[in-house]
């Protein structure tokens, strides 16, 4: 098995199933893991608010702070949310689980449905938007950047097929190393800024921009709502952790929500310092030059730490991806388990990850990397759009579900599908939190969709339904096979019987259907050897050669069909359907087919393939049973190897008639003894 | 079988084997057929010889037409040489049975191998200057010139796939409609050149071009062998009727020979024609207007002549490539009846011809007209080697063919593979003549590989001993399987006898595997469930359910092997193998696998391959039996609709324990009756 020895060269020994609690994450590297796509967000996402405002000329910059402020503020309310979600759902769900649970199944995939496409175009875009940081510096390869973004999702892949705990490590550095680059970069800006410590002051020098159009009234309100909504893709990823709460360490829930209020503290920190600094320092969006490249340089010149921010924020953005990686799996597990998906897309790979899950991302998100052409600013229109749909739902949930935890009495339990709660304290004004964290989202997806719609947000729109539509679809296959399986109404008597009959089909009188006939008068009292005839000549070869082996032919009928075409697979088919109807209709009939299996797929080509041609007819009749006899081809010098085995080990030879191996056995010891 | 008619649809209804007679040619179809390269190959061969001579200047212009005689004595040759061969070999055969038949294998393989090169280079290239033709009419295509020639290789493929008296009727039309038109020009022509009739003299413009070179001794004689070969593109496609003798009208050697003299003396006219005319009135190779074009238009104007002669130039150019489709299949079956190609290439489709082989051509020419981007002028270096390869060693071969039939006393007959053959007067002379065409189209073939080796000959000089060493390997699997199947010393307990034990694996008990069950309790008198278990929970719920059919596998062994990965099959796959080896080592194993039928491929895909899977696996193994028990799944409408079916023709409830149907149907006439 060489292909066994790649496999486990490139993604390692298989771990055994008990190993899942050695494989599951400490925080650290859960939050490395899961928090990629939120931290990274912060290198652009002042820098979307701010392109909508300078519409307004560079005036209206100041209105990022207060607009940042507002996105940070919700961020803080959705990541209170998921907090709950967590700490209510502790084996995992996210969106998905707690919306069936509160709203019920439509709703809830229509959420898995969009937090799906969602994950997919998060891979697309943050793959393209590292290939582009690259290609700014390296614009040679520009031209390779569709190839450089698979190579990335490739990557990214296998070391998610390593397991859970191996891309943690992976993932860790730069995620860390990205967050400590900025944290020091805001804290010598602010500094600097205040004048503190008698640090030299930051030099300012304010660009000034005429505003492109004068808004008023409802369209200013509007644009202020548009570029809120732009702030808002600082979101994406949020809910990441409350899909995988199952793969913390114990208790999961616990280490869970602590890691979700980690990574709101991380973001939050990161975003109020970029939209305060670059506020303050009158930055204006450049096409070549980021706010957060604008600012590192300001504060810190282009020394080492400009740099290493540089670096590790092209390398950040790229592992965003992986947010996609890990969620994208999850989700289609559950929803597997659930019959929505196919159902080994719940089984666990060698590595205890949804490796299906895995290729089947890392494909879907490179279809859309090719249709794109790696162009992140063409894909965007399409994103965040899944995100706040799964935000609204999620919340609306958590709004049903406090509602029923108040009314119930101490002591109480509610059992759900996917959880249990009792009454608890607070549940009011936790409900009312996510009430107002569901609208503010559902205004964002409304701006998003309405701003974006013939960008391409339309493409989800419409992507949407569908999935849905295929999950419905797929759900009722499982239950049309569940239907079929049942076995609560059954009596052995009631299962279809045998017939005892088996059919033949043969070409030519050879050692290989020789075999074939010998297997089937073993299985049946009566066969029937068929030959499809085309000749004369063929038929008398055929009868020749059938009645030198009276022994092994002398009880099977041999009929002989004759043919004046050369499909000789329809005649046969069309017996065998002729007996299955007219002589068993109500029994299993039993078709006995040799088989050559050539040394190599080259040899096998030499071969018609007629038995595989056969065996997928037969396929399609429900009682029909098909006995492969396979006649191993080998090459005349291992033959005669092989023959020199059998005879060293059985060198006296055997009777003519037709005695067993036993009789065989018996009749060498007679003569081995002197 | 929506398949089934959209193919008759394109290709017709299939003929019955009997037919065959039916579909023979006449000798004016087979001449259409046959001779289109031949014949179109006038269009260019003088060309060709003036665009060598150009280079000495417009006066070494007047020895094309000597040279064109030398090669039109050439071609008087090979044709009387291949008449003797038709007439030597009335089933046909060409150029590979003459070879092998009197100098051995090893040169026939290599003949076959440079004629199937060159047939399927004749496809291409006439195909691409078929287009090249249309594109200079129609510029605004030249940038879709593969997708057309990809195309009239498609057309012609699907003619061809028709049958050969259907393609000879399509393909007679313009055959003879160029045929009669630059035959028309040439008459015109040579009354006007010698002003018989009264008619207007030809107006002669001589260009003068001076020499770009002066050469001299051996060069000047090499510059002449050079055009000399170049006028032998004439002779392409000669051999074509001798490999498809077959498909004439009986009597088939001698009508083919008459088709083979009237395609001689026609190509011979027009050649001749067209040289003395293009000689005589001192015309000069253009590169956008050709000779024949020139030639029509002095002597007929730009009337309607010049188009007819223009348009059919056009097409016959293109259906020059039929002559590959004819002989590239014929020659294939031929080689694949001796077991040097797959041997289903010998066998006829539903019209009788030999499909797979026009098939695979279709598919390498085009492969061909890909990789050259459909220019001619970059293939043309690879052609016309293999056919003076044919061609040289035909002739050698009939003359050590008449050597032996000059030995034999009258009445004796001389029986070879291929043919048999008597004394006859007049061998002498047919052995000299072939002996000297021999020789001179050796000449050709090293003038041919010495002046395009470095332009592209290199290719098929490396093509041809890699095929030869294709044929033999073929052969060798071939022999492999001769020698397996062979009876010669087979009695019956030399067969390897059946274990009689069925191995079942099985991951749940349900409807589909407690009828694997049942089946394999009919089978065998050992039968052994395997399950492999990866947790507790599945262990209790598979033994639950084992023990609520006592019927059915009170008599079963069931073995659960726990498994502490997820990759279920691979322990059941060392189970059968640790079984084979250990208890039955001399015997066939049966192995009973019960699979999911889904409904569709769609739905078949939310299954996993298991079975599939382990099919494959376990095909391996050359004493290894697998049954396939097929559990169709229905959807639940379907169901409901068979269980209404099933009930209404068993209205009596079955017995609770395991009678078979016989004791069912007592049952019921016992209740049945009042």
């Amino acid at each position: 098995m060489e292909i066994g020895k790649i496999k486990r060269w490139i993604i390692g020994e298989p771990f055994p199933t008990s190993a899942d609690i050695h494989e599951r994450l400490d925080n650290i590297r859960g939050l490395a893991i899961f928090a990629s796509d939120p931290i990274s967000s912060n290198a652009y996402a002042t820098e979307a608010i701010m392109s909508v405002l300078i519409v307004l000329g560079s005036g209206a910059l100041s209105l990022t702070l207060p607009l940042a402020l507002g996105v940070a503020g919700l961020v803080t309310i959705v990541v209170f949310s998921y907090i709950q979600i967590i700490l209510h759902y502790p084996k995992g769900g996210g969106g998905y689980r707690v919306t069936r649970d509160n709203l019920g199944t439509a709703p809830a995939l229509l959420v898995a449905a969009a937090l799906l496409t969602d994950y997919i175009l998060t891979v697309s875009v943050s793959v393209s938007a590292g290939v582009r940081a690259i290609t700014s510096a390296f614009p040679q390869w520009h031209d390779h950047r569709v190839a450089l973004a698979l190579s990335a999702i490739f990557l990214i892949t296998l070391i998610n097929l390593r397991g859970v705990r191996e891309s943690g490590t992976i993932f860790a550095l730069p995620t860390y190393a990205f967050v400590g680059g900025v944290m020091v970069v805001i804290v010598v800006g602010l500094v600097r800024y205040f004048g503190l410590f008698g640090a030299p002051p930051l030099e300012i020098t304010p660009h000034i921009v005429p505003p492109q159009r004068d808004l008023s009234g409802f369209l200013y309100v509007w644009l202020l709502l548009r570029a809120f909504a732009a702030g808002c893709t600082a979101l994406t990823g949020i809910e990441a952790i409350s899909d995988g709460v199952a793969s913390f360490k114990p208790p999961e829930a616990v280490n869970a929500a602590k890691t979700m209020f980690a990574m709101g503290v991380m973001a939050m920190s990161l975003f109020a310092g970029i939209s305060f600094l670059s506020t303050h320092m009158s930055l204006i969006p450049e096409e070549t030059n980021s706010i957060l490249s604008q600012m590192t340089e300001a504060v810190a010149g282009r020394g080492f730490l400009y740099y290493w921010v540089q670096a590790f924020t092209m390398l950040i953005l790229v592992l965003a991806a992986n947010t996609g990686f890990q969620d994208f799996p999850r989700l289609s597990s559950f929803l597997a388990q659930d019959g929505f998906m196919p159902r080994w897309m719940a089984n666990r790979g060698d590595r205890l990850v949804f490796s299906s899950g895995i290729l089947t991302l890392a494909f879907l998100s490179s279809l859309v990397v090719i249709v794109f052409h790696a162009d992140e600013f063409a894909m965007l229109p399409l994103y965040a759009l899944g995100v706040m749909v799964s935000f609204t739902f999620s919340q609306v949930s958590m709004v049903r579900l406090m509602g029923r935890i108040g009314k119930l009495k101490p002591g109480e339990k509610l059992k759900t599908r996917f959880t249990e709660v009792v009454y608890e304290r607070g549940w009011r004004w936790k409900q009312v939190l996510s009430a107002f964290g569901s609208l503010v989202t559902f205004v964002v997806l409304v701006v998003l969709v309405a701003t974006k719609f013939l960008d391409g947000a339309w493409i989800v729109v419409l992507a949407i339904p569908l999935l849905v539509r295929m999950f419905y679809a797929i759900n009722s296959h499982y239950k049309d096979v569940a239907s079929n399986l049942r076995t609560r109404d059954l009596v052995g008597s009631r299962l279809v019987q045998v017939a005892d009959v088996a059919i033949v089909p043969i070409g030519d009188v050879h050692k290989g259907t020789l075999r074939a006939l010998q297997y089937a008068r073993r299985l049946a009292s009566e066969v029937r050897a068929v030959c499809v005839v085309t000749s004369e000549e063929q038929k008398e070869r055929l009868l020749k050669r059938w009645n030198r082996f009276p022994e092994l032919t002398g009880d099977v009928q041999l009929l002989c069909i004759d043919y004046d075409f050369r499909d000789v697979l329809e005649p046969v088919i069309e017996y065998i359907e002729k007996v299955k109807e007219e002589e068993f209709p109500d029994e299993m009939l039993t078709v006995v087919l040799p088989e050559f299996i050539a040394p190599s797929l080259a040899t096998q080509l030499l071969h018609n393939q007629s038995a595989n041609i056969l065996r997928l007819r037969l396929r399609g009749y429900p009682n029909i049973i098909v006995v492969d006899i396979p006649f191993h081809i080998y090459s005349r010098m291992d033959m005669e190897e092989r023959e020199q085995a059998e005879q060293s080990s059985d060198e006296v030879p055997s009777q003519p008639s037709g005695g067993d191996s036993s009789a065989d056995t018996q009749a060498s010891d007679a003569q081995g003894s002197p």
